[in-house]
């Protein structure tokens, strides 16, 4: 019995990461390679189509084995035509790169972006495995989102549903402008660019933090000195969990999320920051859409995207 | 040719609401009779069954064109089991409609909560005809919501998906306590309710506003005083515009919808209403989220609950 196998590709600016999956979402080969970004479109393409081919022939699979190869890319994706619309990272510029992989590689293409495809990896065969409905939150340099509907990724009227880092939860006194061109969006707040401006602000006005010692304010650092006590620190950090929490609690009034899932690295804050985001998520949900329901990390890690591409074979 | 009918039970407190679809949603006759409620629960499934088959017979259509019945409820509902869990407004409590009317009308038979019932008739035949993604708010004495997706009302998973009332909108210097516990819900502004208590405690605290002459003031009288250039009024209802506004800008991040249809009482303020809840919309919406989507009033009125009803049959 020959097992039929997916390929997922993680499309990124210095490197394309291609996985093996099966059917259930097992990761069961990595690659990875060059991009190629500053040789130009075609020899990033080229290097796609070759990763895939590499991987299948240096795996135990045949090339008949290959259901197709999904692809996550950062950036604006029209995924009903297979389009990469926008993805500055790679340069890439309306590249109907479905079409294209189509051609190269006689086998059929799927695209999304990487957050979307992040949300699947994890509700495919990640934290979400076996639930229907989940909402991943992908707290990072921006905050990024997907929602899973009945097992497969929900795009919206115009492909942008999921943008859980442009929902306005900051009071409007408080609220600074985003990247977005509003005011008050989760992202100004629970990113790791977010966490580091709240950290240099604290710093230059002054405030008594072992942080003032660092020279390049991180994240991490900002988690290192919470977790050491530091009160400003862990003032951050709550603020940053506060709004995670209270969008979460709006988007259960609107979906009923069986588990929220959230990854990325300011995830990696660990079970202190998921405290904080329960605890506001239990103050403003009512208590049946609580019941039962599940703020859970990320497991997956940066496979997600690998896993999740291979998915949009299957789920999409 | 023998057209398919549906018929739709809008199940109120002192009324049952009974009315035949075609399958395109077309209203084509209506019948209304008293609930009997004080008669206890045997006695409204005796009426509910009664109205079913009187309404057919005196229709130009055949028993055997009527393909199911569907049910709406103010309450709690188990969907899947059919079970009219809690509605206080008629006296449930854990009965299993579906199974009995299903015995007792010899069809198949759906129920489901009035505001999704109304959020699929506007849906499937109103003001979101043809419309594939669509949210619906009920503004009445509560605000109840409703999202449609692909057609179908989203149930979410525990049932509870839609109840946008509870969106956690106001900040928690201005927020108040909600019927459900919680503080800052939308439906503390932005409800029928809302509105009368913020016009109650601007005329107890003394502020100049023509509402001060009303013996005992319903949201209507808001609305006019609003209209006729009451600073007040104007106030408040500008005040339960804005939090719609606000909670529908993160509802779009969430699903992006094509369309944001608003009914019930509140809705009859009228444009004005509209124009600022569009405005705030716009404020705190990014701007690919905002293009060609539409937030428009609810067209199918009281009719909306029978509509959707029956289109249980069909979209659910």
């Amino acid at each position: 019995m020959s097992e039929n196998i997916y390929v997922g590709v993680d499309l990124g600016g210095t490197a394309i990461k291609v996985g093996i999956c099966n059917s259930e979402g097992h990761l069961l080969h990595t690659f990875e390679g060059p991009t190629g970004t500053s040789d130009g479109v075609d020899t990033v393409i080229d290097n796609i189509a070759k990763y895939v081919r590499q991987i299948v022939a240096e795996s135990p699979y045949e090339w008949d084995q290959l259901v197709g190869v999904g692809a996550g890319v950062a950036g604006f994706t029209n995924i009903r035509e297979g389009i990469i619309v926008l993805a500055p990272n790679i340069g890439f510029r309306d590249v109907p790169i479905r079409a294209i992989l189509e051609d190269r590689l006689n086998k059929p293409v799927k695209i999304d972006n990487d957050a979307n495809v992040a949300a699947l990896g994890e509700a495919w065969s990640g934290a979400g495995r076996g639930i229907e409905n989940c909402v991943c939150y992908t707290l990072g340099t921006g905050v990024g989102g997907g929602i899973i509907i009945n097992g497969k990724i929900y795009q919206g009227f115009s492909g942008l549903a999921g943008e859980l880092g442009h929902i306005s939860v900051v009071p409007d006194l408080e609220a600074i402008q985003c990247g977005c061109g509003k005011k008050g969006c989760l992202e100004t707040v629970s990113s790791a660019t977010g966490i580091i401006r709240m950290a240099n602000d604290a710093v230059a006005r002054g405030d008594r933090t072992s942080l003032s010692t660092v020279e390049k304010i991180a994240a991490k650092e900002v988690f290192d000195a919470a977790k050491e006590g530091d009160e400003v620190a862990i003032r951050i950090v709550n603020r940053a969990a506060y709004y995670i929490g209270k969008s979460m609690a709006a988007v259960a009034a609107v979906l009923n999320p069986e588990v929220f899932i959230v990854g990325g690295g300011v995830s990696k804050a660990g079970e202190f920051l998921f405290e904080e985001i329960r605890r506001v998520y239990a103050q403003f949900t009512p208590e049946p859409l609580q019941k039962d329901v599940k703020i859970v990390a990320a497991q997956l890690g940066n496979d997600a995207g690998i896993v999740g591409a291979a998915g949009l074979l299957l789920r999409s």
